[in-house]
């Protein structure tokens, strides 16, 4: 495309493009959008190398005009222009998220990375965020994705985004070591069955907190074993003493850390006790466990179980923070087993989610789309049967309207040079494309969605932290009413257009449209 | 687990994991085994550096002992031996695709980094090669999807797999650069969409192919416009003029390549007919347009319907090379599009598939897992109250056998120091976990599945190009029975052990189980 547009001397055409979707993801009525600093970022580095115009040399037709290879050596972005919505806000359909002006063929060249950097991060990012809505206030969400991402480069994607959208940590260290973001993570399974035996811990040894004194911890754990039997009930000769030496290990290791993944073997005969032992063992040491983990059988009854068995130690044996140690659960968790989880009633203060977090198993793709709406300042409509995917031509401006209330009631778009809707007086708020849906808006506050964040070659605006995202992102779906964000069934909101830019786009699309004939 | 590992003293300790699947994806029966090159090269470049270690620090507990990040520092794969199975082998459940032997805390912090690089790999390849099982001998597949990608690289996975899995090309001009994969693309909507008239060709020549004679191309085009018209029946003052423009533009870039994108507007209203246009006035300069591509609506009616008017002309103007034009469809599909397209005839060359192919929407998942099986030549095994989910525990090798008329009739696993199965010599083959199932395998032929790929920190096979890769998958296959591939209800094939290894999982099974008591 690029060559045929430089080819017949379009290289120059002033083009404008917007970025968009037209549905929200996973049934739901919001989206967070992500994704914009890496495509700023893209934009600014773009250029064509040596060895990039040396391949393309060797895949282009022969009769390709050397010309053209020149011009790629020295195609840059300074000729574009970036208008945007901020990254981290909740935003919707047949808005575009970005609107990208400049060069025809220099456009269409950034179109595919454009839509990669944003399709992914904005869905992942939506798919945390309502993760988030769907647990309870104060759970930790971890994110265990990488194992299933699309390579390392992918689970660095989704790590980001899915903390931008309200996660609390990760798993990957190296997204932690390049993004900041916390990073967490358990045992595995394969680090208790690595222990067969109580003598595999060969130094017995822990130093107490805050002393020098070193106590025989796998003695102490061993009286804590038979006081504990009578009152949490299960016997001594059935857990499973691999497990023990696990628990006790990891315990030497990180004292003031230990949580166990309980699951092994069997929870309540083995898994439980053992860490409840060596919880009240670490105690006496001046040490406070953190937790357990589930990662199979039914979560809702284990977690409440484990829960009381942690209520009657707190109360046996005055410990009142054993009641409140963290139960974490994993085991392939998605939206709508915690849904069901909420209904069933839980104990679970963590969640680990891996497989449906980031491969965004129930709608793996937003499809964003990227589409012309004008050239040299000529608006460009493209029709479709489908009425939805007509788009909406020429350069606009966003708009999203509060209620007194706070609440936000509506985005508008209006042309680029329009008056903007004022505080306090009524606008005409139109569907873009069905006549009698419209509605008079009087916004006791508003807010300007795109800003300008590329020009002359660099970016306009302060980046913010990936933390800064991250708060932006569940600021702004505050004012976004229940309705729109609930799981099942949510309204849709309302994204609407000027009484100007609704004409503009039905006078050029009757312009467009060819009169069919019937014979 | 590594500081725990290297606290309890058990870093030395020698261990064998199995990586594996427990199902094949999208309800298949098959799977390709994909990402062993990228973990090989994982595997002998891992180590920490420095600004890693100074990481660790930050976010390890401070009671982690100094030394610990000393063995970070120095530590090597050096000990660490890979058994695995070639790369781009149909490959099946149960049977481990790369067994991992080396230090404990080593080889678990390759664990995620090796799942993560099968998962995808394997799952995308397959994905890709079910899209060539279902298509008509001769389709060309092209894969379109780095749009909807997990980002850059998770885009380069999905093109480098699915040419593997038996794509013949991608959109994806670096990948084509940095795998060599044959990169292929039309026009976009938006290249149409971008000319509005005739006026906008400013050079309206066009050389003579093998000549220096030069053609007024747009006035030859309309004159084939007039001939056409009666011929394939459609108005002249009803194609779109910018439609007409931008195939004209397009074939004076790339006369030996025209593939005009004919939905934009109206495919036979306008589309067509321009396209047919455009391919007539070049073939009277010599050259022959390649083909259409449609992007929506009914493909199949559309596709015969073109098909129809490409032998129309083909024989009105004794231009039998018009018959046999490409025609690409793309708009979203999936392989059970294929199947309905296969079902309800049509005249479709080659797909371009983008969403469903490169985020196996049916299954973004494959679920690998990693499984430890020994430490210190104890054998390990993970019990588990579903069936599926117990592990094959010790060191294993598998074996292919195949009966006289060439198909793959069984995989065996024995235990490491087995004698290996003979041919021509009957060999009990178990079902690993139900008693009753069993057979007698006389086999014709056999392959030894697993070779030694690592050791002493060298890779030890050659590695066969992508392309050699991709030759491998589709060999495979080849021995697989036909209703172990066919896309509905495919019949299991069957993963069978040795007696030995049947009674050695069974002695370990009751060993390690504890005895429930009912009360």
């Amino acid at each position: 495309m690029a060559y045929s547009y430089w080819k017949s001397g379009k290289k120059a055409d002033r083009s404008v493009f917007d970025l968009y979707f037209r549905k929200n993801p996973f049934h739901g009525e919001f989206t967070v959008f992500a994704g914009l600093e890496e495509c700023l970022k893209f934009i600014q580095n773009f250029s064509f190398s040596e060895s990039d115009v040396n391949y393309l040399k060797t895949v282009l037709p022969a009769n390709v005009e050397e010309e053209f290879f020149e011009y790629l050596r020295t195609l840059s972005t300074d000729d574009v222009e970036i208008y945007a919505i901020d990254e981290g806000e909740i935003v919707f359909p047949k808005v575009p998220l970005i609107m990208v002006e400049g060069p025809l063929p220099v456009i269409q060249l950034i179109e595919t990375p454009l839509l990669n950097l944003v399709n992914y991060a904005s869905l992942v990012a939506t798919n945390a965020m309502r993760f988030r809505n769907a647990v309870k206030p104060g759970t930790t969400l971890l994110e265990f994705g990488l194992r299933r991402a699309q390579g390392p480069d992918g689970g660095l994607s989704a790590s980001r985004y899915c903390y931008m959208g309200g996660f609390d940590g990760t798993s990957n260290s190296l997204a932690g070591k390049m993004f900041g973001i916390p990073v967490r993570g358990t045992h595995a399974h394969a680090f208790v069955t690595s222990y067969y035996s109580l003598d595999e811990v060969t130094n017995k040894k822990l130093k107490k907190k805050n002393s020098e004194e070193e106590v025989d911890f796998v003695e102490l754990c061993l009286q804590w074993q038979q006081k504990l039997t009578s009152v949490i009930d299960f016997l001594a000769d059935q857990v499973i003493p691999g497990e023990l030496a696990a628990f006790i290990s990891y315990a030497q290791a990180f004292p003031d850390n230990l949580l166990s993944l309980i699951d092994t073997y069997d929870v309540f005969r083995s898994g439980l006790p053992n860490f409840c032992t060596v919880a009240m063992a670490l105690f006496d040491c001046g040490y406070k466990a953190v937790g357990i983990r589930l990662d199979s059988g039914d979560l809702a009854y284990q977690s409440i179980h484990v829960r009381k068995v942690f209520k009657k130690i707190a109360s046996h044996f005055s410990v009142p923070w054993f009641s409140d140690l963290i139960i974490v659960a994993s085991n392939d968790i998605n939206e709508d087993t915690i849904h069901s989880l909420n209904q069933q009633g839980h104990e679970i203060n963590s969640f680990g989610i891996g497989t449906h977090l980031v491969t965004c198993q129930k709608q793996p793709a937003l499809g964003c789309v990227f589409k012309l709406v004008e050239v040299n300042n000529k608006a460009r409509i493209k029709l479709s049967e489908d009425v939805e995917k007509v788009t909406i031509p020429g350069r606009k401006i966003g708009y999203r309207l509060y209620g007194s209330d706070g609440h936000a009631l509506v985005d508008l778009l209006n042309q680029q040079h329009e008056t903007p809707p004022e505080i306090g007086k009524r606008t005409l708020c139109r569907h873009p494309f069905q006549e009698s849906k419209r509605a008079y808006v009087n916004p006791a506050s508003m807010k300007v969605l795109h800003k300008i964040y590329y020009k002359h070659g660099k970016i306009q605006q302060r980046l913010p932290t990936l933390s800064d995202l991250r708060e932006r992102a569940m600021k702004s779906l505050i004012p976004i009413r229940e309705d729109h964000k609930r799981a099942l069934n949510p309204t849709p909101y309302k994204v609407s257009v000027s009484s100007n830019l609704y004409k503009f786009i039905h006078d050029l699309w009757l312009e467009s449209a060819p009169i069919g004939e019937l014979s």
